[in-house]
């Protein structure tokens, strides 16, 4: 067998297949594991994350992987109070919600009203959600509109938007925004915005010690020698007995692929024969997202001792909209790591280096103040960028896709099967989903063997 | 100069280059010149058209080049009634508009509240309309609703669509499809929808004697030995001297590089350096329509001694909604051609052939008689199963997609520049468009030359 792509859903993949005995190759085009998982070493053995790096309740596939390859968690969540900046002024506050809007009766009515139309889209078919059609002539913006979603509560769910969707509220469908929160929760747990949103109990609740590539490079250990870096996959011909898989530095057979690539990237493998039409329109209407991630790092996390958590939350057009503090857990150089998203990235991405790194610590700054100027060093990792992924953090659905083109997305080609974060029910985008989707794709990947 | 694609704006820029005394290469992946535009043979040196094939007024540049090349043109229109089935109900009527919609006033309403809204967009820079942000935040469907154009005209709007787009108005933003309308004319006549869905006088007025590639092969032939075909492009690279044009026989250095195919067809191709990450977006962002085109030729075109002209407009979901009289002008056999496109394609690409030409010959039948089924040859042409376009018939772009990323289209990458139908202010995704590009970004690299 032949896997495509050492991200988590791949090395799964993998994994699965290893353990029911199967001869497995996994091709990987970058010179690294772990896709879009990606630690920065900031020496001394020290390590923060410049890609996905938060899990959270309900993702059981990734917190049980990571147990399995040894990797423990710790609460994300630093003590202290928040900092919440609208037009330039910075309040204070602890828990979940900012001051003003925890007072703003806007906020509990949204959160009521995308709960109530999510909870009618099933994660598994949202095609077949009763107003589907009507859901998916729209954008998530009209949408919001509609339910007389204004003002401070839209700004809130944009400032969500712009680092889970690397976008906007008009760059998706109604029906793929309101899919979206159905897929924050598990079989026993229906997806809910909260769970989406929330740092402690939600999606951004705990972290990895090591940080998250090491689940990758944990499985790629275990894969012992299976693992094939800087080995970008050209081409995939079928014929009747299987599958020639082209890439630099050589050619691979296999009488199955699982493609664990984002469908975005694996519509740029020149195909033979091609993806059936619907599966490549598909795939043509799944673009990335636009996000990067902006880390500043210096001696130690100096906001600590004035009480600071270094989560900021701002508003009013500033470059960063989202910020966390991105320290090791066991000490070492202070992090503060904001993300550049959505409209934001539009704005800022084409700008020379320098003036952007101006305007994002001057947002750090109004978080935790003028010492945030003083960095040790400054990291940009802009996924866009990046050759293999070509975007961040996931696919966003603009409407009339997941009702005219969804049902295509798990149907295997022939020999090839699919996975990655990208083919989940559940926590879409996410680890998890990739970690489910990996599973789920060898197990019917063994089931067609046998 | 290396030109990748030998349709009409590859052919077209290498023609202004050759006649500027360049040294030109065009690769093309085909093992034909034409892109979207393909004649068919229907034996006896007859031909008929099975991609692009209409040209009318205010399309200059078309017409001029044809008329340099010595291919003729002819009035589309076949004298004789049109039939318009609304529900099974067949009625005959003539001119441009059927009768139940004649008499409503909401088609007037509905083409003066399109006109009005297109006339404030610039077709060079939709973007920088005043409530560019505000149109581009809807589909064009939710912006019809707001317009109140409803029933009978949102259906006569669809069924343009399900053509022009090859999908439907939920798919589209409102600034793009008003943008779109904007670019039915030329810097003297600005777009107005009429023109853009009007057979005599508008967009379908004529056609090409011997069948529209034939302006292509024309072009191919005055080339005299520089178009190769059958030579696909696998992977640009670029340095400080030049560029390399990687494709399957060989590799081609140039000075400068125009790359007329689509947006998607340029993103598949590997760029070394990448494409700027907003272009990379933009092309991301781009997705073709689906679009097939069922062609049924007969002994001879019976259905004109009914005193029928072959067009027909059909309603209430039938898989064909835009029928003609595709015969070919000196006489010969008799050719019905339909469009299966938008959620019409999404409904019956992937179903069994024969049951498909069973439901198109029905349609043909409700608008010429039952003599529909006494074929003798049926021919589908399906642009989404073609490799080097993978949809038809052009380019559509979803809310968000104009006003973020728009401005990235025509950018020069380093010595790689852009032409092609979707790379035009006027007639942007049709013949017209494709020479006006392959015009004007041959004028751009001649400048950047000297």
């Amino acid at each position: 067998m032949v896997v495509v792509g050492a991200g988590l859903a791949g090395l799964t993949a993998a994994r699965e297949l290893v353990a029911a005995g199967k001869s497995v190759a996994v091709l990987e085009a970058r010179d690294r594991v772990g896709g879009r998982l990606l630690n920065h070493d900031l020496g001394d053995g020290q390590v923060t994350e410049i890609g996905g790096q938060y899990v959270g309740p309900t993702q059981d596939h990734i917190l049980a992987l990571a147990k399995e390859v040894g990797v423990d968690t710790y609460q994300a969540a630093i003590p202290g109070e928040a900092v919440y900046v609208n037009d330039g002024r910075a309040k204070r506050f602890t828990g979940h919600t900012p001051p003003d809007l925890l007072a703003l009766p806007d906020m509990g009515i949204a959160l009521a009203r995308v709960g109530q139309a999510a909870a009618k889209v099933d994660p598994a078919a949202p095609w077949k959600a009763a107003n589907a059609r009507e859901l998916d002539a729209m954008t998530y913006e009209t949408w919001l509109r509609k339910a007389e979603i204004t003002g401070d509560a839209v700004d809130m769910i944009s400032l969500f938007l712009n680092s889970a969707y690397g976008g906007e509220a008009r760059d998706a469908s109604a029906l793929f925004s309101l899919w979206y929160v159905s897929t924050f929760g598990n079989e026993t747990h229906p997806g809910t915005m909260e769970r989406g949103t929330g740092t402690t109990g939600g999606a951004q609740d705990s972290r990895f010690v090591g940080g998250s590539q090491l689940v990758a490079q944990r499985l790629a250990e275990e894969l012992d020698g299976r693992v094939h870096l800087s080995a970008p996959v050209r081409r995939i011909s079928q014929d009747s007995t299987g599958v020639t898989v082209v890439c630099d530095g050589g050619d691979w057979r296999a009488e199955r692929v699982i493609v664990a690539v984002p469908p975005l990237v694996a519509s740029r493998i020149v195909w033979d024969p091609l993806l059936p039409a619907q599966q490549d329109q598909l795939f043509q209407r799944l673009p990335f997202g636009t996000l990067m991630k902006c880390v500043a790092v210096y001696d130690k996390p100096f906001w600590r001792q004035d009480g600071l958590s270094g989560m900021g939350l701002l508003r009013g057009g500033s470059p960063i909209r989202e910020m966390f503090d991105n320290t090791p857990p066991d000490g070492g150089p202070g992090v503060l790591m904001g993300f550049l998203g959505g409209r934001e990235w539009r704005k800022w991405a084409h700008r020379p280096a320098v003036e952007r790194r101006g305007a994002v610590l001057r947002c750090f700054a109004q978080v935790v103040g003028d010492r945030a100027f003083d960095t040790v060093d400054y990291v940009e990792q802009d996924w866009t960028a990046e050759q293999w992924t070509q975007g961040g953090p996931t696919s966003v659905a603009a409407p009339g896709v997941l009702t005219d083109f969804g049902q295509w997305r798990d149907r295997p080609h022939h020999r090839v099967h699919w996975a990655g974060a990208e083919f989940s029910p559940y926590w879409n985008g996410y680890m998890d989903g990739a970690v489910r989707s990996g599973r789920h794709t060898a197990t019917e990947l063994l089931l067609h063997q046998n």
